[in-house]
């Protein structure tokens, strides 16, 4: 690439169910020039999440979405190439919402500045970032661990599913955490401390969740959807408390499944159970940045908080990563590493 | 009947679907003598609640299953006839759960004394008793009403839809209540003070529900499930509650409807909406009782809220009347005057 130039990755189309690489088109484009007031930002670091998914349909969402031909959405760490503005000199590190490419103009809107030496600088897209205060947010707001309880989390060794099992850890929960095959599994129970692992691969899911599970379920954090909700359901305690921040499994849906039409069973359910499911997504708990933070980094510096990065080289990689995301193929926070 | 001898309606047998006239048995018996320490209460008031339909079920629920043979569970007022128990004089009034029958016995466990100079001693079975205190907790707790939010609650003219929207109009919302035919609708509007009334008779209730509420719904009490669900559903706002209290349109479905199932739609909903949808039954709040009595009884006095109770004359009549219930038919809170 020469030094002139900046790359990107645009929505060419939006999928019918799964996205496809000809969905993605990475371009070249002359180097944009800050004007006044504004800075060039070159990205180092590109978070890919589950919610752009959603960001690739047309439908009405929380967040509207990715134009056809516009640069895909996404969490960027950037240092400052170039600043017109008094706020900024280059060198300088921040977090913002840049997208998919290799360089960014920002007049300073969005972004907070890192401090390289208090963390590396890519956990703020990870468990000092958006990922880690989704499962602080939902998990203590909504979920409302006490001790004893019984906490299930799927995608158990992604970015949100490792946080919430530690910290529900942490309040004293015991915690069982449904990963994709052995090796994640182990890595649940090795490093992170879960109490038990489920491989969600398992043709018998229902039957080994629940002897997992022996007391119940009492808090569910939804981030999956799919079969791992049909193994969770029947086992949710009276009072179960179930965030939903997720459903990985259903976003390339097409149609709705075929029937019986089980919403009559779910409301009966939430009634006779008195369970409480509610919605949430990390900007609705913004207030509570400066507690996540505090707290987080503390248990980083204790070493009671473990993460897990796993690092995509180059822009151009970036629709390939995402494309396994969506099918469970990362093992930790999947970051892009840009330049 | 003569004096000697007490009545009472036990259920006959589990049905299957709607309950029959088949389903109930009015049984006489010897008048029960009360032993040491107990006392002959004579029913004057029995409750009639949705419920109970559960209840005659053999399915797990919050609440076992009324047994074959055994005596319809409710809610009652009664006289204290003869006392065996230090506690209670002849003459005076409970409020117990000594169910379908004209006469108990009973050692004081779980009855609480009635002041009948303080309010008609029916409403402790109405709008100062269980279906008010339900209306109270699960709209201030799940519910949180807030000034300009639009409320909807269906079965409006009913023990406990009338209490959802008066107190939500206390609370500063606008209140859409749904009831079957244009008397119960009147009703809403010209006594109930609700903003707006929608009969869900209408062929078109979707759209009808549409139009009266131009601004979305923030709160939808839920006591009725079936076809009203599926109108609100697509008008809930971001962030609405919905308090899950009754499902009395689909108590007696025998099988799920058919697909597609809107499961995933619904999951999928209450994460882009960040719905919060909670089931609760009105003991989940027991120790609100005393809030509940103290607010309630000042706005009963202020003339801030009214009630309408629908009174069928003689236990005979409970079977009937409690199917009436089942389909709307009743037009207030349902009592049957035993005695």
């Amino acid at each position: 690439m020469s030094d002139a130039e900046t790359r990107r990755i645009v929505l060419a189309s939006r999928p019918e169910g799964e996205p496809r690489p000809e969905d993605f088109l990475l371009e070249t484009a002359p180097l944009p020039e800050p004007g006044p007031g504004e800075i060039l930002l070159r990205t180092l670091w590109l978070s890919l999440d589950p919610y752009m998914r959603g960001r690739m349909n047309a439908g009405k969402s929380y967040a509207k979405p990715v134009e056809i031909g516009a640069v895909m959405e996404g969490g960027t760490v950037s240092v400052v190439e170039r600043s017109n503005h008094d706020g900024y000199r280059p060198g300088e590190m921040v977090l913002g919402m840049t997208g998919w490419q290799t360089h960014a103009v920002s007049d300073g809107t969005g972004l907070r500045k890192l401090d390289p030496a208090a963390a590396p600088v890519q956990t703020a897209l990870g468990i000092l970032g958006m990922p880690g205060m989704t499962a602080y947010t939902g998990l203590l707001n909504i979920g409302q661990p006490k001790p004893v309880e019984t906490l299930v989390v799927a995608a158990a060794s992604g970015a949100v599913g490792a946080t919430v099992g530690q910290i529900a850890k942490l309040k004293g929960c015991r915690t069982v955490g449904i990963a994709g095959g052995p090796e994640k599994c182990r890595f649940l129970l090795d490093e992170l401390g879960f109490d038990a692992a489920v491989d969600h691969r398992a043709p018998d899911l229902p039957e080994r969740l629940a002897e997992t599970c022996p007391d119940g379920i009492d808090i569910y954090f939804e981030n999956v959807g799919g079969e791992v909700w049909n193994a969770v359901f029947p086992l949710l305690n009276d009072f179960a408390r179930i965030p939903v921040c997720g459903r990985i499994a259903n976003y390339s849906d097409t149609a709705p499944p075929p029937g019986p039409d089980r919403t009559v069973q779910l409301m009966g359910t939430i009634l006779t159970k008195r369970l409480r499911i509610q919605g949430f997504i990390v900007r609705d708990f913004a207030s509570q940045a400066g507690d996540f933070r505090r707290d987080m980094s503390a248990w980083l510096k204790e070493g009671r908080i473990r993460y897990r990065e796993d690092v995509v080289e180059g822009l151009e990689r970036a629709p390939e990563a995402f494309m396994g995301l969506l099918k469970g193929r990362n093992f930790g926070k999947l970051l892009v590493k840009v330049s």
